[in-house]
């Protein structure tokens, strides 16, 4: 059976989704067909997230669920009305967060997602214009700057992974692909011998680095197998040489390898240590 | 006063800390120490975690704020056991969408940010590697593949924009810089004309640009006011000119970016529709 969900907001939805989809993923048993609304600050647009509610209650058979995240409770009213099934987060938590906290929320500030002019967000890009710069090797002299330097052979997963860490974390990554003659060398490549520090490995399963070459370069030399598994093989071989932490990209995200460097590496957040 | 806040997960804790994040934003008057727990598994990890929460509630004089949500009961059972002010997310909601769904959540399934095999996931990583072949105006032979193609002046927003849409929604955005004789000309770039309909054009105000420009190439020409003020009054007549949607980055984040250029382009996002 097909449920219909909405994801209601007044800013980007960005949370109402994030904490829906963990959710709802609990639910395999259904499917679910998923609609947002974000920037749901009129009561008009408000009206029309109604309408859309209620066909669909109509069309479903059963209430839609709706995660809202609407700050302006005139709006979450208008909402209310729906013949949805209401989750209503800040609702739902703020009256226990102001009992935790002994002191009562203030729903005019502005909102996490907001402000640009602060210092964590202008890191953040010049962080993603410093993985681009520093993306594949690029510009080796500018690692005195790099917080992290992911190492490893092409399309084990580095330039994805440190455009997520900058993005969302601010952290200054830079890759750096295992060439060849590094693989084969004894010492560490000549422009990580001065960063042993920020170094971290990845390394993926031979097969799955097949399919992503063959997508990129089919049938050439770089996506066999036999050059796939040399090259991993003596990857890792170096990173045991020369104490390189490192992970196996191969079953999980980008969210995942981030957050367990960041877990392994000890760096920090934007304002948030990670234990 | 400063109250110390955690986010406890057996995945990344990407949910715990987008929600926390945007309820916590409403109580500007404290200060707030976040730690990250991401992959509390075990007992052990999780006794860990409780350590520190009645460390910091001795330190504070007051009972930490704990987002949890891990999933595993008997993990969740030791953290309750903590001096801290838990809220249970799985707890709180599972059994109110088991009612809304006439159905009983499953517990044992994938979590949402765990594939990597699905479609959605490959999507997104070849979305990451199509922004970063087609920044800057690179490689407008692959312009027929884009979902969306981003134009604007030398550091306008749109690197930022294109990777954000391509890590968290899939899309395949390209980005075209207009150079002086693009925005001196009157009519559309050529490399543009073919795809009139994928144009979003992002605008900035002058001593925005001036600000980011300067920190590039500091006292240049490139970053004069003079210059950010003509390249923008020109970027924005071609884009009236050419009838081609834009809006103006200077006081809204990426995310926010994102959002709006999906909810006026009507791109839709893996399996989701944004009204």
């Amino acid at each position: 059976m097909k449920r219909t969900v909405f994801f209601i907001s007044d800013s980007t939805g960005i949370t109402a989704e994030t904490l829906g989809d963990s959710l709802l993923a609990h639910f395999d048993q259904l499917e679910f067909e998923k609609v947002v609304f974000p920037y749901t600050d009129t009561p008009e647009k408000a009206h029309a997230a109604v309408d859309r509610i209620n066909q669909a209650a109509d069309r479903d058979g059963a209430p839609p669920i709706v995660f809202d995240t609407v700050v302006y409770e005139p709006i979450r009213a208008i909402i209310a009305e729906s013949r949805g099934y209401i989750l209503d987060i800040f609702s739902m938590f703020l009256p226990v967060l102001d009992k935790a906290l002994s002191i009562k929320h203030n729903l005019n500030v502005g909102r996490g997602d907001k402000a640009t002019d602060n210092q964590n967000y202008q890191n953040r890009i010049n962080a993603v214009h410093y993985a681009l710069d520093n993306d594949d090797g690029g510009n080796i002299n500018r690692y005195d700057q790099a917080d992290l330097i992911l190492v490893g052979v092409s399309r084990s997963g580095k330039t994805p992974t440190c455009l997520y860490l900058a993005l969302q974390s601010g952290i200054y990554a830079a890759n750096y692909p295992l060439t060849e003659d590094d693989l084969h060398g004894s010492s560490l490549p000549k422009p990580l011998q001065a960063h042993r520090n920020k170094l971290f490995g990845l390394t993926i399963e031979p097969r799955r680095l097949v399919a992503i070459r063959e997508e990129r370069k089919p049938g050439s030399r770089y996506a066999s197998i036999t050059q796939c598994e040399d090259e991993i093989r003596m990857a890792k071989s170096l990173f045991s040489r020369h104490q390189i932490p490192f992970l196996d990209s191969t079953h999980i995200s980008v969210e995942e390898i981030a957050t367990r460097i960041l877990l392994e590496t000890g760096l920090r957040r934007q304002g948030k240590s990670v234990v």
